[in-house]
């Protein structure tokens, strides 16, 4: 579907000649996302407030063309490309933290603000937005919220849809709608809020988010435990949860990802670790010594093999940074990635780690697996070269295990990514059929036309 | 609509005669909820598994009559009475706790479970389910689910759909659906746990509930303060979330609540405060101590005229058993009641009480207000005889114009009763017209003929 220069020309007029394209050197910025996939949009657009997004999705049911809202394109599930052509509608120019109200812990901000920016803006104020994905210097809030973000502080805190009290949001259909409220608490009608958290960008486009914020912890302390056999690091996490310590974050990272991020950054690990925990506390400042203190003794007792404390700030910056580059830094390992998002229950970590080590030697693939530990939920990425069509058959064949294995022990094949298009052959692993049904029956209500975001969570076409 | 000999007779081969009955005895005592309100059913059903509800269900579906599903029946909205007849399906039956897992942090448990003896079962495992309703004692965790269950702990740890993670539910046509994970993290497909959680039964019957647990804290600390001037107790409670001191409760009495509740119990509360704030802190034992030092005096550089901190957990208990009796202990003061459950920004509630005040001289009728502080919840009540219908009148205005004051704050006409079928008249206020045709949508989605729980949030009709 080629979009007509009178299509064109109305978006022009809706936006503005400044905030709209369709040359080829400005589509190419807005063809891929963290997934390496490329799809050209027929167009892209900048909107600058709710009316504007309102008359573009308006003109997009009467002239049938699609919408496809965007932050960063940082997702890792290709949930913002244009998989059948139409229109990107970026979202950056909402980029206004309006409101950061200490009084009731809440703050007013538009999609676009970088998730990192609005760390730093809350913590000038005192304040604590926990959520913190990899990619917080460079993804949107928006974003976040369409896929309902986790990252290492789930552990404690939870994730995205834990935070998200009210939305803006102009539904498919033109409309701009009000969900939820400004205070902890609300029941009026049913919960629409967190129907569109997670959404994927398919019910509707957020504009404007009301999120609630905590106190900014008084300490933060972070250490490092490494362990020459990663059943004795994975059976550590599951015992640091037992004995009922809740760390912030409990991170990890095998031999293959310490290697990885070592060469890439320069870093002091020492590659001989067949893994790595890297774990961070916070609360008062007793409260968090203490919290170290009962950290180190358990994973010195379960056999850890070197357990250090970060001794400064810039100390436990780098180990982050570390942490944060691998999804960047893995490739390294080849020229592609498959990267699975999986989660088990944490006492099932173990049994996981076991099953990776199994397939790695099966296949003789390039497996590395780091990830969120202390929620269960396991970054597992296949290097390889997907031209080589023997070594892709092997991977996707290895994939399907995985899955079906994470199934088993109780998990969800994405903890934190979504479905988006890379995991649309395997939902019916997860999803019952009348289940996906009722989803894609809310997708038709909202979006009876089809035009947001198609092909993303569900097969592109009719009705389930 | 009354239920044909045949109809009747299909509901007793699918739960057994012992579980179906019609006999006006019986009938009395699922007739009614905490609103006093009463609708007699034209039968009631104890089904004992989803089966079961599933078959009763497609029953309705064949032969169009309405299944109002039941917990304990202690909602403050009536959304379990029979307003249109049908069949009242008491879930009381549902009462296995089958699973807590400590090493993850799990329950399964069955939505007949009360909430108290759920307490006290995770407690004994060294775990902690922080939602708690005044009607604990006797409310069901289902009720809890359907109603988004918040109660005095909101305030440091969310309300039940924080705690929900995933939901067996036989949806109005019969189907039996499961959503949700038992992880952390989760975001395959939308979010249809939340989209139940809060939707007051009007969308399926939850038949078996997966609960996120907490550890439990190693101390909890209970304070009292007194005030002779309400607006100091509000204004006391801003500056405590201000200054970033997080208790788990700030619960709060008026002068009519202190007296009224001192009478039926017959405590030693003095009854010469204008105001009380009851104040809980949980955490590691020396951080409670030094919150409950910082709470004191907060409290005293505010104003109290009296601060004590409870000296065992005996005297705890009671100080929260006069809490939690005030919503029967009113009655005292009139024969009816109307109960509303506003929620303002924190900030905001020293205007609202002042509003209160204007109100009550204004009218002259009885007021009394107390709830969670902490979070903004107060509940509002105007005890009065319905009969009287001049009086009737007054607080019906009165009402309206507590509820626009409400959202004229930035608060919501619902914290955590539901709209049921008392605030109908009043949903529009808060809710857009777009919005709620989206709301009326998905209930005809999910039950096209319009047998589950009719009459409830949405006025009883054709599509909004």
């Amino acid at each position: 579907m080629a979009l007509s220069d009178i299509i064109f020309k109305r978006l022009r007029d809706i936006v503005g000649t400044a905030y709209c394209s369709r040359a080829k050197e400005d589509l190419v910025c807005y063809s891929y996302d963290a997934t390496s996939q490329t799809c050209f949009p027929d167009a892209i657009v900048f909107p600058q407030n709710a009316q504007e997004v309102s008359a573009v999705l308006k003109l997009a049911n009467k002239e049938n063309f699609f919408v496809i809202p965007r932050g960063s394109g940082s997702g890792m599930t290709g949930g913002s490309l244009a998989v059948s052509g139409g229109i990107v509608m970026v979202m950056t120019r909402f980029n206004r933290i309006c409101n950061i109200d200490k009084d009731n812990l809440i703050a007013h901000v538009e999609p676009g603000v970088l998730t990192g920016k609005f760390h730093s803006e809350v913590e000038k104020h005192g304040l604590f937005y926990p959520p913190d994905p990899s990619s917080s210097e460079f993804c949107t809030l928006g974003g976040n919220i369409a896929e309902c973000a986790g990252g290492p502080r789930a552990v404690k805190y939870g994730v995205t849809r834990d935070y998200v009290l009210g939305l803006e949001v102009v539904i498919p259909t033109g409309e701009i709608i009000h969900t939820g409220v400004q205070t902890a608490k609300g029941v009026v009608g049913y919960d629409l809020t967190r129907l569109l958290t997670g959404s994927e960008g398919t019910l509707g486009v957020v504009t404007r988010i009301t999120l609630r914020l905590l106190p900014l912890p008084e300490s933060v302390m972070t250490m490092t435990a490494f362990f020459d056999e990663i059943g004795t690091a994975a059976k550590t996490v599951s015992e640091i949860i037992r004995r009922s310590v809740i760390p912030r974050s409990i991170e990890y990272m095998d031999n293959a990802s310490i290697r990885c991020v070592k060469n890439y950054l320069n870093t002091s690990l020492p590659v001989k670790s067949e893994a790595l925990l890297l774990i961070e506390v916070d609360g008062k400042a007793d409260e968090t010594i203490a919290a170290i203190d009962r950290l180190k003794s358990i994973c010195t007792s379960m056999g850890a093999i070197d357990v250090n404390l970060a001794k400064t700030k810039a100390e436990a910056k780098s180990l982050w940074k570390a942490r944060k580059a691998l999804s960047s830094a893995l490739f390294a390992y080849g020229p592609d990635k498959i990267n699975e998002d999986i989660v088990v229950p944490r006492s099932k970590i173990p049994d996981m780690v076991k099953k990776i080590e199994l397939l790695r030697n099966k296949t003789g693939l390039v497996m590395v697996s780091f990830g969120h530990a202390g929620d269960g939920n396991i970054h597992f990425n296949i290097m390889l070269d997907k031209k080589n069509k023997a070594e892709l058959k092997k991977a996707e064949a290895a994939i399907e295990e995985l899955f079906d294995y994470t199934l088993e022990l109780g998990g969800t094949i994405s903890g934190e990514h979504g479905v988006g298009i890379t995991k649309i052959p395997y939902i019916k692993k997860e999803i019952g059929s009348v289940e996906l049904a009722l989803m894609k029956k809310i997708k038709n209500l909202f979006d009876p036309k089809g035009i947001l975001n198609p092909g993303k969570i569900f097969p592109y076409g009719p009705a389930a």
